[in-house]
C-alpha cells in the first residue's frame, strides 16, 4: 500500500507530468499497463458505464471498491480511485477512505459537490457544490483516517458550476490548506483556456490535476509548458474505445450472418490467454500439480 | 424468470439458429442486444479475462453470478448462463441453479469436467472428465432444483478430451436422456469436421448447441443446412473486439501523447451517456425530483 | 416476488396486528420464522451492528441488498426491507426499488431523513428532515419503479426530530397522498403517548406501522386496541439477543479456560446442522450423487 | 498484514496455548476481542450457518473472503481463516491465498480433503482424502504465494476418515516436510484420547493445532500438558451461543405477544451502540463535520 502512494509520488516529482488512464475492470488496466501510462484511473463514469446506468451515485461503494481492489492486484503500477464525493459525510469518507487504502489505492479523488452526484461532463447536469467548510472537514477526515501516505486530491467543481475562476482558485486554495495533496480541476468548455487561466493563477504549494476530456488538445508537452500541473488523467477512454471496438466487431457479425469476417479483424484467443496469465499458470501447474 | 426463460424456448423453436453473444458486464451485453444478436451468453471465459486471471475456477460463483444479475437486469433478450461445472457435485448444482434461476437467467450450461476446470481451447489444458453417471446425477439435480422452466444445457467435452466421436455421442444421449433441454457439443479442431458429423450421429431429442470459435468458418447459414444445430454461442467476441479497441486507443495515446488523435477514432461521450440511459434518467428527474 | 408482497397484504387484512422481527442474517431470520413471527424485518441497524459500525449510512446498498436477497432466499414468510432514506435522490430510489424486488422483497421502508442518516433512536443524533415535496417524489418514484406489488412504506421521522404531531401528521398524510401503501411512524419517549395520539388522530386510509423499542410495554394486544396500527417491527431483538448469548458464553469459556461449561448452556452442534438444512442434503446427495 | 501474523507466531511462541474463538461477522468477532480471547476463527462452518446452508462448500470464496476482510478490519487481535480445501487445486490455492493475505488475515487453514467437502463432525458425512503428492503440491504453492509471513496450517482429516494414527501421523508429517507452518489435527470421537495419542507421537518440529469440539473436556491447562499443542480454536460457539440466545428471545416474545417482558433479558440497545462505535464517532463528527 504506502509503496504505490509513494511510488506515484516519486513518479510526480520525478516526471514533468505523469499521465493515468481510465479503467473499469482489471484487463484494461492492465492493458493500460503495458502500452505504458503511469497510472490507472479507477474511474466511476467508466464503471457504471459498464453497468449500463449513469455515473450519478447509482452503484455502491461496494461495486466501486470491489473493482479498484481487483484492479490494484492486477497491476504494479498505482491506482487512483475516483471516490465521487466520498459517500456521504466526513465519517462516511473516514470509513470510505480506509477502505479504499486496504484495496491498495495510491490516491484519492473528492469532488466537492452534494450526493448523490450527477456527471461533471453532462450538459444541464445537476451541479450543487458543497459549501467550503464542509469539504475542507471532509479532506481532513480523509488525511486523518488514511494510516499510510496514500495521496488525497481535492476535485474543484467550481467551473463546472458556472461559479467562476474567483470561486475556483478560492476552492481550491482552501482544500490545500485542508492539507489536500493535489488539487484536480475541470472544466467543460471546449478549450483549455479555463485551466490555462487557472493553473496560471494558482500559488499554492498542492499540484495541479486535470482531465482534458473536453479539451483533447491539451497534450502532455503543452501541459508541461502550462506549469503547476502534475498529473493528467485520461477520464473516459478504455470504455470509450472498447464500445468503438464491440460495435465495430457485433455490426460486423450480424451483418455476415458468422465469426468468419469478424475473426480478422480483432486479437486471436490466444492473445486473451497470455493477457489472462495462462503461460505463467502453466508453468505453476508444473510445478506444483501433482 | 419465466418469461426469459420461454422467450429463449421460442426462439429456438421460430428460428433456423438462434445465435448469442457472449458479453463480460452488462454494456457489452446491451451492445450486442442493440447489434441484433437474439441472447447474451454470460460468459466464464469473458469474466476471468475481464478479471486478468485464466479461465481455471478461479473467479467465484459469487463474482461470475453477481455479473449475470447485472446483465440480466440490463438487457430484454435472454441470458444463458455459463456455470462451468456447476461448482461442485449435485448438491452444489441444485445451490447453484436456484441462484441462477433467481439472477433471472434463461439457460445454464453444465459441463462435463472435473472441477477445478481448464479452459476448453487450451492446447495442453487439462481435460478430465466427470463419469457419466455422476453427471448424469447432476443433470437431475438441476432439474429438481429449477421452479420454473430455464433450461439446463449439458456441455459434452469429449471431443475437447480427445475421446472420440462415440463416446461423445454416448454422453450426449445420457446427458439428453437425464433430462437435459439442449445438448452443447465443443470441438477444438480448426475445422467443423467433427462437429458437423456428429449433429449429422444425433438422434436424441434434444436440440444441439455449439460455439464456433475454432471453426469460424461455419456460418449460420451452414449451421441451418447441417440440421439439429438450434443455438450458437459466440463465445468470446465482446472481449476481443474490446481489447483489439483498447490496445489501439492506448498505443496512440502514448504515441499522441495525448488524446487529440485517439479522439476522433472512438466513439464520443455523449453516445456512451446514451448508453447509459441518461437521458431516460434525465426525462425521470423532470418527474420526480422535486 | 408478487407472492411474498401479496401474502404480507394478506395477512394484513386477515390479522389485527402483524407482526415482524428483525434479522441480520438468513440464520435469524430462520429463527425468526420458526418462532412464528409473520414476516422479517430486514433491518439496516442490525446488519450495521453486526458489521461493527454504527448505522449511519456506512454500509453501501449492495452490502444490505446482497443479505436481504439471502434471507428472502431462506425463509417463506414475507421480508419487509429498511432501505433507509433509499441511498440518495429519486432517481437512486428507482435503480434501489428494482433491486429490492428483484431481490426478493414483500415491501420496503424508506424515511424522510437526509442521507447519510444517523440512527432515530440515538439521544444527541443527527435527525434533519427533507422537503416533504422532495420525499413526495421519491414515494412516487419508488411506486413508478416497482413492477409488481411490493409495498412500499413511507417512514415519518418528524416526533423523532422533534417537531410535533401536527408536522407528523402532515408529513404522514402527504406521504399516503404521494401512494405510500403503508406510514410508519416513529417516537423515542420512552411511552407509547406520542405514538397513540398519533394513530387516534390518523384518519387517511394508509394503515400504520410502528417500531416500539422505545415503548416494549405496548403489546400487540394493546397496539390491536388502539387501532390504525397493522403492522409491528421488533426492531432490533435479533441482535441484542445474540450479543447476550454470545458475551455470556464467552465469559464462561474464558473463565473456564475451555468449553466443558459453555457446551451445557448453548443449542448442540447438530441443532445447527438441522438449522442448516443438513438433513435434507443428506437426503438429496442419496438421491442425485453417484 | 505482516504484523498479525507476526502477532500469531508471537503468542504462539510466548503462550503455553494460544486460543481463538470462531465468528460469524465482525460483531461476534468484537465480542471474543473483549472477552479476551488471543485470536478470531473465521470460520467456514460458523458462516454457512449464519446463511442457512450446510458447509459443503456451497458458500463461494467471494462470500468468505468478504466477511473475513470486514472481520481483520474489526479486531486488533489475528484472525485464522478457515480456508476448506482452498476451494480447488494449488492453482487455485495461489489465487486464494494472495486474497486472504490481503484481505488481512494471519493464518490459513487447508484441510486434505476433495473439494466438495463436507462437515468434518458430520456423522456419515462424505470424507474423501485427497492425495498426500497432491496435498503437498498445494502447500508448497500456498507457501509460494504469500508475500508476508501469513501461517499456512495444514489440517489432517485422516481421523476423521477413519483411516488411523499411523495414516494421520504419515499425513501430518508429510505436510510439515512440504513447509506447513502448523498442522491440525482433528478428531470426531467423544473423547481427546485420539488425539493425545498423536501428540503423544508427535516428533516434527511444527506445532500442532486443535479444535476440541467434540471432547469439551480437553481444558487449556489440560492441553498444555500434553504439549505438542501450541494453538486451540474453539470453532462453533459463537453461531450456538447466538443461535441459542435468540431462540429463547424469539419464543419468549411470540409467548408474551410483545418484547416487554424479553427486554429484561437482553442487552439494551445502547450497549449495541456503544459496540458500534458510536460514541468514536460522535467523536469525530464533533471534529470533521461543518
Amino acid at each position: 500500500m504506502a509503496s504505490t502512494a509513494s511510488a506515484l509520488k516519486a513518479k510526480m516529482a520525478a516526471q514533468a507530468v505523469t499521465h493515468v488512464m481510465s479503467a473499469h475492470n482489471p484487463l484494461s488496466a492492465r492493458l493500460a499497463e503495458r502500452a505504458g501510462f503511469d497510472g490507472i484511473w479507477a474511474s466511476g463514469f467508466e464503471l457504471s458505464a459498464a453497468y449500463g446506468v449513469p455515473d450519478a451515485s447509482l452503484l455502491s461503494m461496494t461495486q466501486h471498491l470491489d473493482m479498484t481492489r481487483s484492479i490494484a492486484d492486477a497491476v504494479k503500477i498505482p491506482v487512483v480511485a475516483d471516490i465521487d464525493t466520498g459517500y456521504g459525510n466526513a465519517i462516511n469518507v473516514m470509513h470510505v477512505i480506509r477502505n479504499y487504502e486496504a484495496a491498495g489505492t495510491a490516491a484519492v479523488v473528492i469532488e466537492d459537490k452534494v450526493f448523490p452526484k450527477d456527471t461533471s461532463l453532462l450538459a444541464g447536469g445537476r451541479q450543487e457544490l458543497l459549501r467550503i467548510e464542509e469539504f475542507q472537514g471532509k479532506i481532513e477526515a480523509a488525511r486523518a483516517a488514511r494510516r499510510g501516505e496514500m495521496l488525497v486530491i481535492a476535485r474543484v467543481e467550481a467551473l463546472i458550476a458556472g461559479q467562476g475562476q474567483a470561486e475556483a482558485k478560492r476552492r481550491g486554495e482552501a482544500y490545500a490548506e485542508a492539507g489536500a495533496d493535489a488539487i484536480l480541476i475541470l472544466s467543460k468548455q471546449k478549450t483549455p483556456d479555463e485551466i490555462i487561466e487557472f493553473a496560471g493563477n494558482w500559488a499554492a504549494k498542492a499540484p495541479l490535476v486535470i482531465v482534458p476530456t473536453a479539451y483533447p488538445q491539451l497534450t502532455e508537452d503543452r501541459i508541461a509548458e502550462i506549469g503547476n500541473i502534475k498529473l493528467v488523467i485520461y477520464g473516459n477512454h478504455a470504455i470509450r474505445a472498447a464500445v468503438t471496438g464491440m460495435e465495430r466487431i457485433f455490426a460486423q457479425i450480424r451483418r455476415d450472418r458468422g465469426i468468419h469476417g469478424a475473426d480478422a479483424e480483432i486479437v486471436p484467443v490466444t492473445h486473451i490467454f497470455e493477457l489472462q496469465g495462462v503461460p505463467d499458470m502453466k508453468a505453476r501447474e508444473k510445478k506444483y500439480l501433482r
